[in-house]
């Protein structure tokens, strides 16, 4: 109950402008913003721990559009809502469908009568998937003000071409859960590496995500990459901003080895270079599937030169004490496991298995927290109400 | 809340036998079950303004059987479920796939053990989605009577190859609220045109269901579609007689023009001639892709001849004082926006675009008072013990 | 009222060790608690007549993974959890695919962060189905004990390759329902026998719940299959034990005449051949296509010997009387009605047509019960504060 309170107290100092907006964007937040969102998250996930309910719809829609495969995320975006009293409806509209103008303005408002939040997954087209969510969100608005809906339906992003915050947010609580509270992430280095995967056109938001959010909360990010395997020139200029407020770093070096050394943590991961994702959004708006087999085998040939970037026993060897934490959004492609050769060696993944599932654990509520602080103005008076009134969440 | 309470006295006063039977067809309802519907709409809308909950099932199964495709009328279902408390639960039978006898009758009661609501779109056979509706509900009925079921799940008709009476509903309380009330609709001309659409194969139950429900409140309905075009011989009797005994008019003309002088309303709308309809029904059932292929090629040979029916701005000026309210079940097909010639130009549907969404919006509600109807014997009685319950729909 | 207080105290004397396990097998669960389950099924069934809400989770998730097409099984599982509260969300891993090692540790968890249950449906590879919830629940409850997961979801068998308990827990519901209590059970004649139908492929686990069950309540369980038609050995083994030790009966013979001598109760049911069911998991494994087609028509063959093998009026005159219930899994192959010869004839499917419909309304309440006994550790407890609480179903 103390934890409970503390948790409130901490809620309400925070200065929070995110009622009725969209969380696309970690760095469209605030440090304050994504404080509270992580104190909600704990919140919730106490709650739950106490079996206190926090049901605040009675009823309501949750609209889920996922444009590429999921079922973690899915999941996570279903445990949310369900927990806040949502129900998840699916729209499908088939996953390489690009609309644009009339007909996203017409079919946000058409989906969103009763809904109370939209979570979109777009990562599959370099330059696409925030500009959709954003265009939604002006069709939101409009259709708010003009009375034909009874209330704005918050956005999620569950993943675009630029960020993935919900994931990047669930590291974060991860981190501060492993490390102890935000405060000690400050001078903490993190290697978010490329990694060896013998697939391609695997999206950038992850590794982008990470450096926009960590560089903000005075890490030391080391990013590490092949030559060519460059992130979106903005989201890097993103990051060494942050790093200077912050009174972080951030550094780009060309070997694992560089970056994993004397690391806290480190996050080798899998990704296609941004210059084949461009190649790719081309060839997928005009269905070029012969054009796409041969971008498909050029990529793999070259991914094949850097097998080496493999987060072996001797890579880890090389962060601090040995110990780094191992972080991976999963799935991770796991050498002789999942795959002959991989991201990561199945001895230094099994080490920290339980770590990455329960890094990923943070995802359901860091997606309610975003809900709560976008649908609800006085968030504090909220869950303040919630755990006073403390009826059971299981019988 | 005075206005909440006229609404209820209002519900109190019409006369009404829907409890226990399905809505298939607005014209099997008489005109107080009609202005039941209408009201109870207009109470669970205030409700939700007024953050009142509507939940009156605390468990329950709502069934959705989509024979065709749908995304408007999918998230207007399960809004409007999960407003009473209903879970959606999809039964995927195949789009194309016509059970009769036995296989009706069990699954019907297969999938009813709990379930309150069965929302059924089968629009793509002409003579068979009405049938196939009737069918289930003496399935139903029998099931229930045998104690099978604890309960008569009622249907409501989402759409069938005679009327799409929910959207009719909506279209009319859209229509009640635009001008201020059901009796100021009396002697208002409404033009339920044909227009071009650069697509075939629209089902005809949206102008039979306007013209099959309009005429049942004294207005002037104006029907107009090129040679051929016709609609289903019975529904056209309907509309006769529904003129007949409200007071108003039913006529059937050849132009676009016609229907539109001096109009209060327009609503001009693509649908398939009835006798290639039922051709393709046919083709369809004996699965003649190449046959479908011949029709489609020739019935779009035959649409291109009336392109000129298009609802343009020198269309409208012909309405009443220019300004008639354009109509539409959305999507339309929108000249240079959705395809190079269509139903509608581009600067008049934009003109109305906010209205045909606020259309739109009622239907939510049109679905969920026919629910409450059909599955509630006092139904004034439950929502005034909601109301005066006062149940917060969000914390 | 006085009916619930039996059912609760006859709960309550229940010896029962449910809580934190599987629902996988029957023969896993002792007299006692098989017992409970039927009670509890009884009780949430009297509850929802007496508009009593069972609802004991105010949120929670219910994955559901099926494995194989099933409408019915579906259905009931969606209306079980519905009526307890928890929202389903399914889990689309594709029909043929079987995970293992990693993959099924890391989905299981990744699913399950704010799950209460996981339904199951696996029925396609012999010796594959059960293996997998197996391994599905070691890790969960790894997964609980390392603190991933803030509960230990339950697993329930939605059918696998060895038992169906859902289905023949119903059964026995029904039986218990029919012939008025478990205890007019002892010594009833139950004919478990094969019959013909023009497919071939239907698993094995219906006839095997049945005879791993029957023989546990002292009944005379009679089983008949065309040589060759034989059921996994050790499941063969566990009904000869359970016979023993029941005071009941477990013969084989070799005529669908023989069986339903004098029997109370028919249950006449397609399956393919043990054997053929081994060649087809490898089939299916290897995913030769071209040698199912062979398998298919080799088994078709052999089926058509058996046409005889119908549950005629002759044959049901060799019953008790004549009138022994008749009862099938549904959907049944009616002759005449659902193909031109199959496992019954129309004239006594009809005759117990309702009969198996009542047969099949067990299942949510089943489903339910194995939820409730899994995650609630004083099962009377909950369920008392429930009766007493007394929370309309329906408003």
């Amino acid at each position: 109950m103390k934890e409970l309170n503390n948790l409130l107290k901490e809620i309400k100092d925070y200065k929070s402008k995110m009622f009725g907006r969209d969380f696309l964007l970690t760095w469209d937040k605030s440090i304050d913003e994504l404080k509270q969102i992580l104190a909600i998250a704990d919140l919730l996930k106490l709650m739950r721990q106490e079996n206190i309910s926090a049901r605040c719809f009675d009823s309501g829609i949750a609209v889920s559009l996922f444009r590429d495969n999921s079922t973690r995320t899915r999941f996570s975006f279903a445990s949310a809502c369900n927990l806040l009293g949502l129900a998840v409806q699916d729209l499908d509209e088939g996953k390489s469908q690009i609309a644009h103008g009339e007909t996203v303005r017409e079919t946000a408002n058409m989906i969103s009568f009763l809904s109370e939040v939209i979570g979109i997954r777009d990562d599959m087209f370099l330059g696409a998937g925030h500009t959709y969510m954003v265009e939604v969100g002006e069709a939101l608005e409009d259709g708010f003000k003009q009375k034909v809906l009874p209330q704005r339906p918050a956005i999620v992003n569950l993943q675009c071409d630029v960020d993935h915050p919900t994931q990047a947010m669930a590291d974060l609580g991860w981190l501060k859960e492993y490390f102890g509270g935000l405060d000690k992430l400050q001078g903490k280095k993190i290697a978010m590496t490329w990694a060896y995967s013998p697939s391609y056109g695997k999206p950038l938001s992850v590794p982008q995500g990470i450096i926009g959010l960590m560089t903000r909360f005075g890490m030391e990010v080391s990013l590490a990459h092949p030559e060519g395997y460059n992130l979106i020139p903005d989201v890097m200029d993103v990051a060494k901003k942050n790093a200077k407020e912050s009174g972080g770093k951030f550094a780009v070096c060309n070997t694992m080895e560089e970056a994993f050394k004397g690391a806290d943590i480190v996050y080798p991961k899998s990704w296609a270079p941004y210059s084949v994702m461009q190649k790719r959004t081309t060839l997928l708006q005009n269905k070029d599937h012969d054009g796409l087999k041969v971008l498909e085998k050029e990529c793999l040939a070259n991914n094949a030169k850097f097998k080496n970037w493999e987060c072996t026993e001797e890579m880890m060897k090389l962060t601090k004490k040995g110990k780094a934490l191992y972080m991976h959004c999963l799935p991770a492609d796991i050498t002789d496991v999942s795959c002959k050769a991989g991201e990561v060696a199945a001895s230094v993944f099994d080490r920290y298995r339980i770590e990455t599932y329960k890094e990923a654990g943070y995802k359901p509520y860091m997606i309610a927290a975003m809900i709560l602080t976008s649908r609800f103005k006085d968030i504090h008076g909220l869950l303040e109400k919630l755990i006073k009134q403390g009826k059971e969440r299981v019988a």
